[in-house]
């Protein structure tokens, strides 16, 4: 059986002695350190760090670590997040119609080594209930239109509670998120079908068919308020050729898009992500 | 010795039986077919097509096939061309301060099975001159401003026709070429640092940067006025990450822009690119 | 609704003057010629052509088409074969414990422009049942030993003659086909978790895990008599660090395998893979 | 300017506290860390690290800098290393008669980035020795006959020392180093034109086209005495298909083979790549 590592999030104001600092309180505590990673934006003059190490045998129980290394990092006066690869996490996906991301993400979580969940499917087509029903995941049905957009984002956000998600996955949802929506609940992972920032907006493949490009992408990214704008996670490139028609796009596309969103999802979960300013930091 | 092949494209309106009537033709004039590539563009209704034959036994000596090939061409009303894989074309490269491209097509044109000489570099500085020099080739600097870019570009149209350039390849030449130019003179092959579309117009890697995207590309086009709009010939993309400066991204970036570059202007000598409208055919 | 296609296949002596003969045929017979793709081998003299055409406007129907062709194709004295592009090919997917080739096979099978149906599936292991019952296709299970081996493959060719079976598929399945096997049903596309010809037979990923190498791969080839050494359809590979354990090259892999595997059955399917000696030719 | 750093590599038996005692000390001398990679293997139960810091606020001079680091590290018994980014480095380019690799390694030595400068060029054959007086770098043309194999190398080895070279680059030379000068000088780098373990030894691709595979390679690792089968720094692949001949594969590979050779010799000036038995940890 593995072991249960504990993992320290941390972005904060640059100052000499952070590592030194972490480093030393870890070891204190009888934690094994096997990762530390961490970046020095030379423009915000920000420090992003995560550490990684072995509680097997830590002199601490969870509340105590927490509790002790909020105080640590106090004095570094920034946002402090601390994990343990034990919990699995709670994953609500977004899905409309299409299939490919949504089946992707239910292999994911069927593997042995997995740390999710897929705890609820929202949409707005009962197109994919089916496929859901069989494998026994609450399965909710919430048209959208302009005029209840309100209050299905409303029954949305009363659902998450519920079901105690951890992150939402919009697995080709063809809607967009509000404002009010993602800053009540910011852990979002959008995928777009398109090398972003190419081709945003709507019918990227028919755009990239018009312009005659030699390659065509995925961009998965943390949903933001500005359609596809958000901090980018990670992307993947096919190589087409004027023999694609549209319809050839699309279906190399697919491959694509669930190949980008399941690996920006694995590096979420496994805490390897780190957003600034418009950006993300992958400890990849 | 290689055999020398000749090398038909034509480009008209699609009509059923065109394939039939060349390959039938080539078979009548003792030419052996080692290629037939063609595409039916389904919007445009138009026909690309290449052939390609060995010559060494034709009945026919050239301008006789020329003469014979272009009637039965002129049935379908369109673009015609003919070519012979033993004529070496003649590149004038127009470069500016920075040398990456222009080395590397140095260096292809001493490879032994190279079917271009560079018959001429053109520059608005002085930076190049001894590298071009230790290769004997004529090196002309042409200072640029907006008030003597006319007659700057009238006296590389008649430089371009002393030389009897086939082709011109903007190696990092950081001059936009005039519509007026591009109408004299069409052949112009450009590379821009960025996947285009993303990252259009000056400094693409400072775009990227700002932007956080996870690759960046170089895109190889064919020059039109509409900057960094013509059609394109050949993308590739290489992985960047976070701790990547704009430096290393400039860094990382020229090794892609040699080498797509250099494969697009290896397409256009094979002629393997066809145009229509604002996109390419590449018969790769 | 998309038009039908004629695909015809030829494999023999190079002799000049065939594709003239054959795009000939097609014209006189009302096929509105769509893809002409041949290889002239150096080394064996042979000629491998794939040509298409729409068969709607037809003047010959499909058993008088087959037949006028099989006498052109008669004087060339090799492999004949015409195949029509609406008849689904019916595929047995052959597999053991792993599930992801299968899942993907299965994601294929319900695209609305697949050409394709899962028809059987055979495994020695019960693990794979319930997936396969709850898509409707029949799963057999017959255990393989060294005793039994013989008997469990005659009844596979009993099954795969009942079935009607085109192709199949090795997703994973763990046993090695016997030459009497292949002989009796050559039609069998295997997938091999390495860059082959790295790492043939065993664990694979943990002989690269071992020597150290930065890519891993997956290759997709048709099975013959000799382990690994079939004929190479498709490849590719996946980058990897010191920092990925056996289990993580397994996982990355996985995603490889199945990939290749999909791209390898697809271009089968579309007659696009034509072999000769142990190589094929894939008109992508 | 860019700031001087400090790194250090250190090669040890995994032991706790390793990471914090050498932050903590960097602390202690005023060094600010930008940099800190490890890994850990677990089987061999190696720790294997580098960490790099702004030396420029330094508290030690780099003499006792060195002498601390080394009485701390002693603690380890392990291999250590101190570097410093300004210390040019000086390489040494061992070559045949083919010029790519060579060429760009000359290229990159004119960087304004670069940290390393060709202070030799040692060939068995003349042809090169133009380009390298081009250069104005010292070319020094030994003949290697199975006869006077062992004289040439005692040759060699004098020659290093003289010009004090710090790394031994293999660019396409075409001579196998035998066991008793790797030992005398064990920095050396070659370039495989292959993707290893495929194809080791002659003619790769030749061999590589024989067996008809969709992906060729190259692979850049330090040269041990047994060929090709040193540790691995770096492999890259290109696609290939039916249509390329042995010669296709030839021209296509030297691009490969020069870009994987340059990334693999500028990862180990920056001191990023380490060894522990036949495998390397890159930490890139």
């Amino acid at each position: 059986m593995p072991s249960t590592t504990a993992i320290l999030l941390l972005v904060c104001r640059d100052t000499p002695g952070i590592v030194a600092a972490l480093t030393g309180f870890i070891l204190e505590n009888r934690g094994n350190l096997i990762d530390c990673d961490f970046h020095n934006d030379a423009e915000s003059q920000m420090f992003l760090g995560r550490l990684e190490w072995k509680f097997d045998d830590s002199a601490l129980c969870r509340d105590d670590l927490r509790s002790r290394l909020s105080t640590v990092c106090s004095r570094y006066d920034g946002r402090f997040e601390l994990h343990f690869s034990d919990v699995k996490q709670r994953i609500a996906v977004f899905c409309s119609k299409q299939d490919h991301c949504l089946l992707d993400l239910l292999q994911g979580s069927q593997l042995a080594d997995t740390n999710y969940q897929i705890a609820l499917v929202v949409s707005n087509h009962e197109t994919l209930r089916p496929i859901v029903d069989s494998h026994s995941i609450p399965f909710v049905h919430t048209p959208v239109t302009r005029d209840i957009k309100a209050a299905a984002e409303a029954r949305h956000l009363e659902l998450l509670a519920e079901h105690k998600i951890d992150l939402i996955v919009m697995a080709k949802y063809m809607q967009i998120l509000s404002g009010t929506f993602i800053a009540a609940f910011p852990n979002v992972i959008n995928i777009h079908h398109s090398f972003l920032p190419s081709f945003a907006g709507a019918k990227p493949y028919h755009q990239a068919h018009a312009r005659g490009v030699k390659l065509i992408g995925a961009t998965a990214h943390y949903a933001t308020e500005d359609l596809d704008c958000g901090p980018i996670i990670e992307q993947e490139v096919v190589r087409i050729s004027h023999r694609d028609s549209v319809e050839d796009l699309v279906r190399k596309g697919k491959e694509t898009e669930r190949t980008v969103l399941a690996r920006a999802v694995r590096l979420h979960l496994l805490r390897r992500v780190l957003t600034y300013g418009n950006k993300t930091v992958v400890f990849a």
